[in-house]
């Protein structure tokens, strides 16, 4: 078992940390929040007033946090953490960022002697809690092979992408994919009613032929057709259209850099940022479903 | 064992009616092509020299035709099927067409005293061979389970979708759900490829995560990726882009006359239409993933 | 000046005949509504109880039906026009259909001995009733010669587009571009109004310059930035939502039928489906501007 | 007159030069290439052998730079102008690059005691060379004005868009509508020619309706509508495809960070995008009709 600081107590950060405390580790905590800290701190572990605190004397820091900036403030600069954790500490990156700076940092990480991974989540705070998440993981193979148990007491599986920034990349290129499956299924369920077929039997069918897609087996968007998904419920729960125009953002600014043509990428970030003008962030993504079924106009 | 009249023994029904051959069934063929009944002759069947003849005397009469007007000139009018076959004989049109010109057909069927359905099918030339066809069944149900075992022994599953025309609906809406998986996943791998991952690995990723789908699975579009896939041979053999593209036209029909947004499906149109129009027709529909790459110059 | 049959006395028809009347015409006048019978009536012009009525004993039929199936009852049949009206009679249908259908109906309508041309017009109610429509005319010069003044009448231009057809097809394609034209100074506003630009002075710059167009010339979409528009009443009066929706339906049938590729048309007409699904087919389609802006949500 | 530094003398910054020296200013050159250079001093400048030789002196400074970090590496830093032009000299950015670093660059020279104005133009070469340009500028009114007189000698139109940066969002947002009305005239085109209409009159219709635009008014896409343009000469000179992308990838940079949907904008962005990648990057703008055409397959 390893001493373990853990910077970023929110959502997803608060539970992750939990589950490494409740696995036997220890885990230096600390958060902006205070709120968060004393949650963790409740939970067994201990609470720092500060990251440089958290990071002081583990033998592994592990990141959660919203943005790019909050990993370069994190880690980079006169006080940032690079300038004083001990050689050697394996840094573990679980924001979802973008890969250049996930590069950046990583390299820098390289030069102060300390082996850092990228290693972004999917699953959401459901995953998160139950200890359920998908780890992309970008790095070298002797980091990511050390970070392996820890990960894995957070997640059901851990793949490893490629080196510095990959883990970043896979899963901006799945969400991407994701969140074209989202809408593709939700335009074909849609034209399938209009056309006067049952969403339950339309998706039961596509699931099991050539359309088939992870959307339609256990996520399917229209209330309808599957007990126990977030469309079940009134979209609540599940991963929300703010998150989703989130990652679909950094998959266009990278298909910008790189000079690629993503049309159903760039098509489906239009769509989420048009629902989520409409008022819909917090809803489930799924609920987009809505959105191409009546343009916007609140359901009653 | 039934007598079935088999009308239309092109690259789809040339097989199919074999299958019924090999399965004990008394099968007579026809087509406009004299090679074409040659061929199922050969195979043990008797040719006609007219769809009438091919009808007369059977217990069920199976179509399998390229577009709407042959299913109405077959069928309907004085010298149409409806007006010859004895009342009762079970019709199954398993050609790809509109939903409404299938129920107009059905509808016309059943005055005439024949209950008809509708069976088009996936699973492309290789299916229709190897009696591994999906079909995608619109009927009342008594028709639908009479009809099931002689489609059993062509295929490997049938899904009952509804009532008259919903097979087409079936079809249609799981094959535009299809197409735009096919350009998701191009657009997921290239922007990989772009930003440094390796096309086999991302794709296991995605495979195994909430980017999953079916070209994932068995059908990647990217030659380093997986073996066996059309991809893999140069874009041969399995389903081409010009049939893709008529079956993401039936969609938008119906998404028109119904009124209905299908952002992507609409897209995913314009993206075959352009690949088709660059000269690709013939290539297998996953070849869409070099047109993203280089926008339709040939490669070397 | 001659005596002129009118049939289809609507928010357009209406005011077309009227101001025929008062150019000196004999105008009868038919309308399925009787009310609207009575305004013409009202307005000088005999009021009829059929269309046949209506189109006996003249030199001229005109024609405003809402959809391509009016046009087909009203003339073909055995109860139709073509089969009653005297031969050498010149029709007009200034009804905006598809172009096959114009096509068929004056194909027959030369085969009746009757010189037929398509009329389609643009400028809305308020063109319609100021005489200031402009027409876009199909068919034989001759007869487009013979219909010119009287059309000039009615409107400040008078295109000839080509063949019978030519006039739909010219609305079709010119409506489409306006829709592009609409829905990308409304994106092109928004951003510059995201980015610190004051939209009057942002559309004055593009209205000089390379992006400039005819609706930066008179029809803002953005209500600071013209006055006069509908955008500036609250997007009240001017072209419907559901009518460029229509017409939109109209150019994608046709792109389908031709194998074309209309991206911008295609997303356009999604565009709009949705923004008429949220409720605003009866506002100006220049508010597809807020729709861009919070995704349908409504304004308070 | 005035002593002007003028550093980029590339295709658009040279004959821009040029024609300040016409005008009777005295002007200092300063290119990376020695041939720019020379080419200037040709025409009656002064050579300089560095950007700040250039500017030293001087009462004016113009740069005509291809992107952000050029801009940035001129002024910013402790070798740039910024630290070594004269407290009150005027600068002036006549670069195509992204609002934001003109704000930041602008703030900085404001710190040192420079009024900067961003000054992008629109006219491509042709335009440079007749002193034909428009300007888009941004900035305080003093210095826009102080400008004027200079830009008037290089342009036919002066637009004051707002303060610093304006100008560049006014050519990013003039840039993006110009791309969606030279696709849209484009699908508008096709479509018309499909229909069996003549590219000619169905253009000149559209262009006295309400599609009109500045491409129809005098750059259309079709070889057969015009004289005098880009299509009629195989697509050459004019304004390159690779300059279109360029401009569409600001727009959809700042439409990512702003959170705002510009479906055409981004759609537009994606057919350049495989425009360009087909090769075509080279040919004018207008030559996307011929990628909507075949799809990127190289015409005989």
């Amino acid at each position: 078992m390893a001493t373990i600081g853990f910077i970023g107590l929110g959502n997803m950060g608060g539970p992750m940390a939990a589950n490494l405390v409740k696995g036997g580790h220890t885990v230096q905590g600390f958060d902006l929040s205070a709120e968060a800290v004393a949650r963790l701190t409740g939970a067994g572990a201990k609470g720092c007033a500060s990251a440089g605190e958290a990071a002081s004397g583990v033998e592994v820091v592990i990141s959660m946090l919203p943005a790019g900036k909050h990993v370069r403030d994190l880690y980079q600069g006169s006080g940032g953490l690079l300038a004083s954790v001990a050689k050697g500490t394996l840094l573990v990156d679980s924001s979802t960022i973008d890969a250049d700076t996930t590069r950046a940092v990583a390299a820098e990480a390289d030069k102060a002697g300390c082996p850092m991974i990228d290693a972004p989540v999917s699953g959401g705070v459901a995953g998160a809690e139950a200890g359920k998440l998908i780890f992309m993981v970008g790095g070298e193979t002797g980091p990511v092979e050390q970070a392996r148990p820890i990960l894995d007491m957070m997640g059901r599986a851990v793949f490893h992408a490629g080196p510095a920034g990959a883990g970043q990349v896979a899963k901006m290129c799945n969400n991407m994919l994701l969140a074209i499956s989202m809408i593709g299924t939700s335009e074909a369920i849609n034209l399938g009613i209009a056309e006067g077929l049952d969403p339950k039997a339309l998706s039961e069918i596509m699931q099991q032929s050539s359309g088939g897609n992870w959307v339609l087996n256990g996520y399917n968007p229209h209330p309808d057709a599957m007990d126990g998904t977030p469309a079940s419920r009134g979209y609540t729960g599940g991963f929300g259209t703010a998150l989703m125009l989130k990652d679909l953002g950094l998959a266009m600014e990278a298909a910008l850099k790189d000079g690629k043509a993503t049309p159903l990428g760039a098509l489906a970030r239009t769509i989420y940022t048009l629902h989520d003008a409409a008022g819909n962030g917090h809803k489930d993504f799924s609920s987009v479903i809505e959105f191409l079924q009546h343009g916007g106009r609140p359901s009653q």
